[in-house]
């Protein structure tokens, strides 16, 4: 999607939006822990991010990089920064030819720094002078295929001869074809205002989004301003010089000062606000959700599930449940997949799911997030026996950590309701990896289920998933046919299979009915995907746990027997309305091995 | 589908069958009363249908016809007859290829009578002896295509020289390709047992269908049973002899006879029975509801509307709701589509819907059930006003009168829930030509509402469709927005629109939610079907109802200005749960203008 129809639909529909600027990191640690915070500040939702271009070199390559996977795996609209600098005419097509095929539709298109080592700007051998020549060339070659952002000097930019010839070379970029200008940091809202003025009486009638950077450090701050000559005001100087070496007041400052500047650019008529993040966290969320910008966009959620940036999947409204708390994982596995599923499951043509690409991103974000220390930590220091497992379960269940082998975000907060009665089977050798509560004609605003336009009523099945013993598989097996509304499938590593389902099944378990539209199913079992699931999750017993011990190690052998021994049991409550998934579990002869 | 699968699935699952057999008649209003009375017959929901094989020329061509027309229309499974008499491999040839082309998939393989003034057998040019011959050729030439019946002889082939040699042309018959056996009809239940010892101690294992015919005139049973040469039972001549001449004493004695028969057979291992109607419906009717054998069958209903039984629509599940009672017109109309909707509508691509064809069928039927006195006489000998027009709308509604121009069939049981509001909206000038009641989670085994497998939930969104002047078009366009739940349609003749819904809506109206399985939405309004579905509305009054009168007539000018000057709107309540569509009506400040 170009970014540019979100900001109109954002300024038609009076909503205001936010969006962040991350830079490429120069270390693999850096990488890997900007996935994670961008990951985090997704759920702020954004209208977009962008990624500055690593002029030059390894950085440009990782910057592409970045940008796809961000693009891909993290549900986010990306615009990756590209500059004239080094680039000539043959790299560029080459590189937006690579952009294009990461699925990203939104470069920002700019002149860039001089290169490394000039003192002035040199345009390359058969490269660009101007950022105006970087925006024709992006619209001569691919149309309208890239939504274009270029950017704006409000104080000017520091190689103009003045203001007015300034905007006489914006006006020229806007000309030959961007769709909206980012306007460099500032410190004086006054100066967006004048600029923004200034704009308009030069006909440049596209959307201009005010840049600010929220102060994080005193020696930052004056190696930026200084860098980018910036205009201070003198009352900005005034308040941080006395507090310049008290970090935490600094951060403080610049979080009260970016929300006072951000609550005037909006009232000055500002259709949002842009952010130079620094790859930091805190203070930009901090900013977004005092500004109360958050919470309206949360609960807009247009499904269950995180959608897809991505062009090729912008049809794909149908998901299997077993990835849902990996979702990287399933969109890696599907990258290759000529159409997604829409409308129902079962149409797709037995879609094959392919192996794990971009380990990096889907396999050791997880690691970065969770070294083996942190993971021994939550998981057990030298589990012994099934209890010692169970007990990191539960744990998980409580809230007391944040994260399982299957599961890479906590627990989620529509589990709360059916929190006790996971505890309790876990504690009783059920190891759960998946759920989620019954829900019959929930509005669809509901903040904890909802999604979805407004006036719609939303639905689940109850769903749990989890690893369960031969013996305990038998006890309940041994008693469901009485429990006729349950539909349940369990398997081992090799393939064994116990199943009421049918040959092929497919169940829908999360679906909302809407004003004016069809059934939206977004998400089903199926019994296909479920075996490809399996293989996935057994691997993750020996990958992620057992890997954290040493081979002869007692720990490691009994995750190794968990892995050959337990089947992996998917079950649906099938009657969303009267039934009682956890019903069954109170049959069981099956004593809490653990006490409360 | 293959018969043989649908009986080997009643057998598998303990239910009995019946099957209903039809001669091709003579004359053209023969075949409309046959259609009409098939379609009547088609709720008992028989697992199929014969049409017997009019053996020689123009005949046999209307066999291939009437089979085609009942598979096409009626939702039954057809298996049509088909004989060596007078056919060369050749005109066989030529017959299959048409008979597949309609989508028939089931054939009757019989030798047939010797021809017409011959007294023996005689085998034609190029063609064969033997039905068994027909089987292998039709194996032979179509390998699985078509399931494949036989007739058995349980007294034994006239031509025969003993029953052992009789079996062994059976068992010839199956073991060249035969699914089943129907039997010949007879009147001593001793003989199907009997035989049907005789065919499974010759290792004849497929199922074996006894034959009824209910006697309905004393002449015509003497006249099959004399050209038979069946056997009859002492007691049965004994009680037909004295009532010989009072015709209904006969027929119910038929009725009467068949039950116990039928009883009788089931009690000893028949898989169903099967009866040869002579084109004619009450007594075979009478026999099905006695045995009890319909009501169950009759709350199966697999989707809210009768699923065709054509190959082409097998995957068919989506239906637009304004043909609902027209739906031979919706069948023609899109006999040449590729595919048919599945799971959703709206990815369907943009279907083209044909012109009205087999209007001998569609159209002809219609007016062979309503003649033109007959639609006259409900629907008004010289309506002069509007109120008289609307008049009939609320006879309608009331169940007094059975059809109108857009309404095949009486009003649907479900409707009576809505009918005082009904009748109310007619009287007051809006003038409803289909609706459906809102439905909130009622068991899909409700006999009103219910389809589809047991244990699943049914919705339907409330909707009325009508007729409407500009001046109350317009009073309820006035307040339409107050009721946000509501969506709108309304189109005059020239396709003048007024519509809330946006440039292209698809609305599921009706669903069910059923264990193990995808959510299942058969019916939709859908705003591009709606454009194509008002041209046949409107035309309709000119066709149906402005034709009964003379063209200089006050009637048919009064019907031609609401064909001119009226809206047709569609209108869907969208909360299925809190809703209520007849509440903007109430609030409207036009009067009924009839006396209740």
């Amino acid at each position: 999607m170009k970014i540019i129809d979100k900001i109109n639909h954002a300024i038609q529909s009076k909503k205001t939006f936010f969006s962040f600027e991350y830079f490429t990191p120069k270390t693999k640690e850096g990488v890997l822990n900007l996935y994670n915070r961008v990951e985090r500040m997704a759920a702020l939702e954004p209208a977009f991010v962008d990624v500055t271009w690593g002029a030059g070199g390894k950085t440009s390559k990782l910057s592409v990089e970045i940008s796809g996977a961000v693009q891909k795996y993290y549900g986010l609209e990306v615009m990756m920064h590209l500059t004239c600098t080094n680039m000539s005419k043959a790299k560029l097509s080459e590189t937006l030819e690579k952009v294009k095929d990461t699925g990203i539709t939104n470069i920002l298109a700019l002149r860039g720094d001089p290169p490394i080592g000039a003192k002035n700007w040199e345009k390359c051998d058969g490269g660009f002078s101007y950022a105006s020549d970087l925006v024709k060339f992006i619209r001569d070659e691919y149309g309208d295929y890239f939504g274009i952002g270029v950017a704006g000097y409000p104080e000017g930019h520091l190689e103009s001869q003045d203001k007015a010839t300034d905007i006489k070379y914006l006006k020229e970029k806007v000309d030959v074809g961007a769709d909206f200008i980012i306007t460099q940091l500032f410190f004086d809202v006054n100066e967006y205002i004048s600029f923004f003025q200034r704009c308009r009486e030069a006909d440049i009638q596209c959307p201009i989004i005010p840049g600010l950077m929220p102060i994080q450090t005193y020696s930052g701050f004056k190696r930026m301003t200084g860098f980018c000559q910036t205009k201070v005001p003198q009352e900005i100087i005034d308040t941080l010089e006395p507090i310049q070496s008290d970090d935490a007041a600094i951060k403080e400052y610049g979080v009260q000062l970016c929300l006072e500047m951000s609550q005037k650019l909006l009232d000055n008529g500002a259709p949002g606000v842009h952010f130079y993040t620094l790859n930091l966290e805190k203070s930009t969320t901090r900013i977004i959700e005092e500004l109360r910008l958050v919470s309206a966009s949360q609960s807009r959620r247009a499904l269950p599930w995180r959608p897809s940036t991505l062009p090729s999947r912008s049809q794909e409204d149908v998901r299997p449940i077993f990835w849902s708390n990996r979702p990287k994982s399933y969109i890696a596995r599907t990258m290759d997949w000529d159409d997604f599923p829409n409308g129902r499951w079962g149409d797709s043509h037995s879609p094959a799911f392919g192996d794990l690409k971009d380990y990096y991103v889907v396999h050791h974000g997880l690691e970065a997030r969770a070294k083996k220390e942190n993971r021994q930590e939550m998981w057990g220091e030298n589990p012994s026996s099934v209890d010692d497992i169970a007990a990191a379960f539960v744990r998980f269940c409580e809230g007391k950590i944040v994260r399982l082998p299957w599961c890479e975000t906590p627990i989620q907060k529509e589990t709360l309701s059916i929190m006790e009665e996971l505890i309790d089977i876990n504690r009783r050798g059920f190891l759960t990896i998946n759920s989620q509560p019954q829900v019959n004609a929930v509005p669809s605003s509901d903040p904890k289920v909802g999604w979805g336009m407004p006036g719609g009523y939303i639905y689940q099945k109850a769903y749990i998933e989890f690893f369960v013993s031969e013996e305990n598989l038998r006890h309940l097996l041994g008693c469901i046919d009485q429990f006729s509304s349950l539909t349940y499938h369990a398997v081992n590593v090799e393939g064994k299979t116990y199943s009421n389902g049918g040959d092929r099944y497919v169940n829908a378990v999360t679906w909302g009915v809407f004003p004016g539209r069809e059934i939206s199913q977004p998400t089903v079992v199926d019994s296909h995907s479920f075996m490809t699931w399996k293989d996935e999750a057994f691997q993750l017993w020996l990958d992620e746990w057992a890997s954290l011990y040493q081979e002869d190690s007692l720990s490691h052998k009994l995750i190794s027997e968990i892995y050959e021994g337990y089947y992996l049991m998917s079950l649906v409550e099938n009657d969303y309305i009267n039934g009682n998934i956890f019903e069954i579990f109170e049959k069981l002869a099956i004593p809490q091995k653990m006490s409360s």
